[in-house]
């Protein structure tokens, strides 16, 4: 291991990561919201965290292997979500222990979106400014991690979007060089953050409200300025909108490179892709589902508000955004239950979103039909296609793999929160909520999470991370095998 | 589809299930209980309508195809449940209506051993011999089904257990015929359920309850003549005999085939098992936990009654047998839950457990570690081996096709359970004892299942049958390439 190399790269992340606490300062000087000076010294504490790390290892840039790229994986959210709670430890406008501030900072970053915090509007407009913030800049991460670092590693059959793979995006041909990658996606992102801000600006938000909910869509992390999230505005355009934009930043990033880059712009790019197909069915379903029951339980007056509210929370709940309108919690029957179930599903591979992503529920739906096809016909061969092509077996079991420590790592970490006393209905959809990146659960943490004891957060810390690094990235170094020459 | 040799096969079946409506006729009037009249009928309705299937289809013997096995397994389980309903249908001692009759049958014959009868010992003697009979016919049929027919099959990568092909239980040679398999196997169990019957009374059990709960023993299906279970007698011997004999069922019985039949018994055979090993860490491992928690919260007075308590329910619950001695649904913090989600792993292939089995468990966490160590090394090639053999690709597929189609069914049957009305915690635990074939859950069914609803007691009965019939003998039954020729 490049031990020093790896440090030096840290240290100028941390370096870099500490410009994010300037943006706040701006903001409370305009607003004059008193919150500039606690992220002025957030600021130079960071820096010096960089400086300290990045000093004595400067003059180390040996080339990384594959297997280092773990490690720098894990390390960069490990040590930016760190950071990144020190203006929550040092605000001087909310009262916030070590663990409220990690998991405020990890749930940002890693574009959870569950909040410690119980009253969002007392907070200074630079506060709440660099949460939304932290998401945004959680959502790029998340982007170049699944995009060029996650197919380079090979977790969970992600493989199958190496470009040198034959896959159902080769045809983008991403350039192999994470910088150059993380570029050209960076503008993408950046295009459809502005056109969301605009739409809700134009839909009649504030320019502060469009810019931060913008960033907390794109990035479908779900944090909001308002206690109320979404439901706040009270307006079926603006959750029109939100849905929009989180159905486009659920698809994987490469196709929306594809699309930009080409020379003429062409729905087909969509279209045939099978995992986007596979994403708007589910949307389209679990909709249906919800407006079906809430009308046969009579729960909103009219149709049209009845379908604007079960749209609106079939897609913030199942692509993991986690904004909500109503107490949707409070919904009639398996409605809540199947709404965060459906978040185990998520988005796209290569998008903002969490969960399983759509292409392994498709390759694992896929893989189930064979198994019951060879059980009629043991002799015969079947192919797992995706499009025309035929994925080799390396892929299938990738991603079975994947599923299977997903459900380990899950009851792990439900019996660890159970432990640390919360009840069976918290604990479960706080597992769900925090391992798919998705963030309100059900029961005591339907809404907030200032109410669970300090061990069930950092537990929640270590899920969320779990969670975004997709499992594998973080378990691998515990094993012997990663560590051994 | 030979649907008359099919069809014929089940009237004989059904004409022989109906000598089980004997016995009780014989201790109804032993104990001169009134129960004889009812169960007499019963066996008279039975025969009636064995009698009507097989009558006209006498002469269709034609072959049977592998293909027509799983049809077979599938009717043999449900119209055996459904006739088996027929005695507390005509009952006069106890009012139940066609679900609830059709619930106890399921869950007798199953061996999941839910109840919906509120005060057992209100019943007549012929009625409590009844129910204990169906779970020993049920465990014996699941025997079979294991050892025999499922490797036949292919399901869930049971194939390994096939005497052909390589694979622990190979030196066994079990003969390729069904139904010599069977009465191998029938001895076995025979030998075992008299043993375990000898040491409950030595232990001071009456004849009448030493022979009703070998019968929920061996065939790990956990009904119990009295309210309070096994923890009626209050003994902690005839604790300690539970658990062995638990034990001892919830090991492959192609083994214990094995062992008996060799020429000097050597416990070699046992030691060698890699599943059996893994069966006996699980136990440990699961007591342990309990034992620490339950220390820690003093809940027991005495270190002694703590250890035979934490024992005894660790076993019960992991193993699906579902016995209770004391509320274990009210011990401190994570063990109810911990413990109904043992029951997911179950006993070893081959046994009268539940459960995903011990063995497709261990293959999973090999299968997760090479996925792990893949990622280190994405060049090496690394083989699943048990004990010495690699196993063949096609059964580590299997598997995993097995583990997500059973997490899938799951969740579909949870989400119908909460659908049927049914609080979440209730669902979730159902669902689980359901599937699992373990017998009580949480909150709402954590003693019986009296309370829930006609429509949540169908739905649980069809979970039964998902999980005895190892999901995919019954949804391959669904599949248009099953039906197409
Ligand atoms: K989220
Ligand atoms: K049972």
């Amino acid at each position: 291991m490049e031990f020093r190399s790896i440090i030096r790269i840290v240290g100028m992340l941390i370096g870099l990561f500490s410009l994010t606490m300037l943006p706040p300062v701006a903001i409370a000087s305009f607003y004059d919201d008193g919150g500039g000076r606690d992220f002025l010294a957030a600021f130079v504490v960071t820096l010096f965290i960089g400086f300290i790390l990045w000093m004595p290892n400067r003059h180390s840039k040996r080339d990384l292997k594959v297997r280092e790229g773990f490690l720098i994986v894990v390390l960069f959210w490990a040590t930016l979500g760190s950071v990144g709670a020190i203006p929550f430890l040092v605000s001087s406008s909310i009262e916030m222990n070590v663990a409220s501030s990690f998991f405020e900072s990890f749930s940002g970053l890693t574009t959870t979106g569950a909040t410690v915090i119980e009253d969002l509007e007392s907070l200074p407009k630079a506060m709440l400014f660099y949460r939304q913030m932290l998401q945004w800049f959680g959502g790029m991460g998340i982007i170049v991690l699944a995009v060029a670092v996650l197919p380079m590693l090979g977790i969970g059959g992600m493989q199958l979007y190496r470009a040198e793979t034959p896959g159902p995006v080769k045809d983008s041909k991403m350039t192999p060089r994470i910088a150059e990658t993380a570029k050209a996606l960076w503008y993408v992102y950046l295009c459809l953050t502005v056109a969301c801000m605009m739409a809700f600006w134009l839909a009649g938000m504030s320019l502060f409200d469009a810019l931060g909910h913008s960033f907390s869509t794109v990035s479908i992390g779900g944090f909001s300025t308002y206690n109320d999230s979404m439901g706040h505005f009270e307006s079926d355009m603006i959750n029109f909108i939100t849905v929009l934009f989180l159905i486009i930043s659920g698809v994987n990033y490469a196709l929306h490179f594809s699309a930009f880059s080409a020379k003429k712009f062409s729905f087909n790019i969509y279209k045939d892709d099978p995992e986007v197909r596979a994403f708007i069915f589910i949307q389209a379903f679990v909709t249906a589902i919800c407006f079906i029951m809430l009308t046969n339980h009579n729960v909103y007056e009219t149709i049209e508000h009845t379908f604007s509210q079960a749209l609106f929370q079939a897609v913030s709940i199942s692509t993991t955004a986690g904004f909500t309108t109503t107490s949707f919690s409070d919904w009639p029957l398996f409605l809540p239950v199947m709404l965060i179930l459906s978040s185990f599903i998520g988005g796209c591979a290569g998008s903002t979103g969490g969960g399983l992503k759509v292409i392994r529920v498709l390759l694992l739906n896929l893989q189930g039909m064979r198994e019951l096809k060879r059980l009629v016909h043991p002799k015969a061969v079947y192919k797992i296609k995706l499009g025309n092509k035929a994925l080799p077996d390396r892929v299938i079991e990738a991603v079975w793999g994947f599923f299977s420590t997903y459900a380990l790592v899950f009851i792990i970490c439900m019996l660890a929160l159970l432990m640390t006393g919360m009840d069976e209905i918290s604990s479960f959809s706080a597992t769900v909520a925090m391992l798919n990146n998705l963030g309100p659960g059900l029961g005591q943490v339907a809404v907030h999470f200032n109410e669970v004891g300090d061990a069930s957060k950092w537990v929640m810390v270590v899920a969320m991370l779990f969670g975004r690094l997709e499992i594998f990235t973080l378990l691998v170094l515990f094993t012997p095998v990663f560590w051994k020459n």
